[in-house]
């Protein structure tokens, strides 16, 4: 009983680590647009498009910051510009992206189906 | 590449839908502590011990709301109390959970080994 209770804390721990880099509406959809490529800061915006420049800007820096994605300043023909991708550590988010996008799939489902309105 | 941004916003979605029922800091670690067996309200809140009694109430009532959780009254012993347990959607979350818990003990390591402070 002891032990069962050990291993409770410990996954509560571990997956609140998870959670905390994750959090929010807007941190996956921004990962998730990355893993179809580098983009520039527009080129996401487009992507997401409920979400406000402030907000994007503001959640780019907060997985900069846990090392999730990287920004690298580039010059290209004379045009000067920041292009955002995913780091190592953010691809190996790729699993945990997947069993989300799958359970989404699952609970819309499930949710129509059953004419359930949360 | 037209194809490839409906295939982009389609996992925005599901994503998006996964991520509203598990959001904030507080519903994993519920679903979690009932993986572990149905539990009465004071147990949840050992389990998790730094949340309040009126955020746990709160985020109980979202999880039954989105039909993750079910609440049972009971009458044992002539002491009446509540129960909540996980519901077959709810159980439906263990592959998810396994790998946000897979994936918060990879990023732990990573941080702790590389001296990286977020």
């Amino acid at each position: 009983m002891k032990q069962k209770e050990q291993l409770c804390q410990f996954k509560l721990m571990a997956s609140r680590d998870a959670l905390e880099v994750i959090q929010g509406k807007w941190r996956i959809p921004i990962i998730i647009s990355l893993t179809y490529g580098n983009k520039r800061f527009g080129e996401i915006q487009r992507d997401i498009t409920d979400i406000s420049p402030k907000m994007l800007s503001q959640e780019l820096k907060a997985l900069e910051a846990y090392k999730i994605i990287s920004r690298t300043h580039y010059d290209r023909e004379r045009v000067s510009n920041v292009e955002y991708s995913l780091t190592t550590l953010g691809q190996s988010l790729h699993k945990l992206l997947e069993e989300l996008l799958n359970w989404g799939v699952f609970f819309r489902n499930e949710i129509v189906n059953k004419n359930i309105t949360p």
